[in-house]
């Protein structure tokens, strides 16, 4: 296991099924987590629930704003309805030097659509849309759409897939690849360019068809890859 | 080594690096291979090239449209710059009752734009344009977008990695998983309806950002899949 970490992260949408496993993935490598939700209540609710799976985990509630105050590196894990609003309502936690890690998956269910379908974003993918919203000098990512929200909710599963990450500067994707690649099991993969997130977003779809025909939890993995990916 | 299938495929395109290692791989386990080009002369070449490559193998060179007629299963493997065209040209050799697998990938690099980045079709992707194409009856799915040419065409290379299938018709998913799977170290994966391939074809775009990072031939795996995958 990692050393333990002083930096918290906060997760935003942390009561939602993605938000909720990876704030436990990552309190279990003993990253504080600032849980934020747009309902101060509810991040109360969630970091109690959080305690309950994992005891030694050190969780804070806050509205989303406060969330984002409270951390240098902030994790947007929302339904892609909300991810407009919140990053508004965001705007005021945020800063320039932050990492922003965009987890947001435009599914066409967003609109009553099919959830193996994706709505055309006019930026491109969510996560342009995000670098478009947050104030200038927070630095944009894009990872974690492929992983599955139940397999990191069930902390008695060994995962073994990696992340996705796209991102414009690659001091920007590193420093987020460090944070994730502390789950045990996940193995973050440069990508390239942001914009490279309409492809990895989309994968979303298309994993939740295969999970569907086959009745699991699918990730991916690339293969042929080096050892050392981060160098 | 599976038994020797007296089926032959059409493979078009297979004067190009894609359309050659596959012909090679499915050579080798059997399969007598029409080899479709433009220009028939250069077919007669590159069954010549591919004899070299693999004595065993048969091959056979024709037209585009000759090769279509001499099997009942078609792969085309061209650059989307050239799709429509060869599908134009392919009509009077395409019969209803056909399978047609399509590998068409709309690179940007067909509009001289990067090879990172995809076009936008306005049927939805390449696969969905060759269904439009092709004549009615012929049962379209698509595959091999993620495997690499240089991979396929390296016969000494041992590949593992999976082929993304999508179709609307489960039986003709499975029948083109049938002959892929015959290729050691491919496993194929039912990822939905040809809708599907705007995702399955922009993975190339995502694998050649990957391979230019990290100087590897990189490929796909889903994880936690059953064992029996084409039940």
């Amino acid at each position: 296991m990692p050393a333990k970490s002083t930096d918290p992260v906060a997760v935003i949408g942390a009561s939602g099924a993605l938000g909720f496993g990876l704030s436990l993935r990552l309190a279990r490598t003993g990253v504080p987590i600032a849980i934020g939700s747009r309902d101060p209540e509810r991040a109360r609710e969630t970091a109690a629930r959080a305690k309950q799976h994992l005891p030694e985990g050190e969780f804070s509630a806050h509205d989303n704003a406060g969330a984002a105050r409270a951390a240098e590196t902030v994790i947007l894990s929302v339904p892609f309805r909300n991810q407009s609003e919140t990053l508004a309502n965001l705007s005021d936690g945020l800063r320039a030097g932050q990492l922003f890690i965009d987890a947001t998956v435009p599914l066409a269910a967003a609109v009553s659509g099919k959830a193996t379908r994706m709505l055309g974003v006019w930026q491109g993918s969510a996560a342009q849309q995000a670098l478009e919203m947050v104030p200038e000098g927070v630095r944009v990512v894009s990872a974690l759409h492929t992983v599955s929200a139940a397999s990191l909710s069930d902390l008695d599963e060994e995962l073994d897939q990696d992340v996705l990450v796209c991102g414009d500067k690659r001091a920007d994707k590193r420093e987020a690849a460090e944070l994730i690649d502390r789950i045990e099991g996940l193995r973050c993969v440069d990508c390239g360019r942001l914009e490279m997130s309409r492809t990895t977003e989309s994968l979303t779809a298309l994993l939740i068809a295969v999970n569907a025909r086959y009745k699991t939890h699918s990730g991916i993995k690339l293969t042929r890859l080096p050892e050392q990916l981060w160098e």
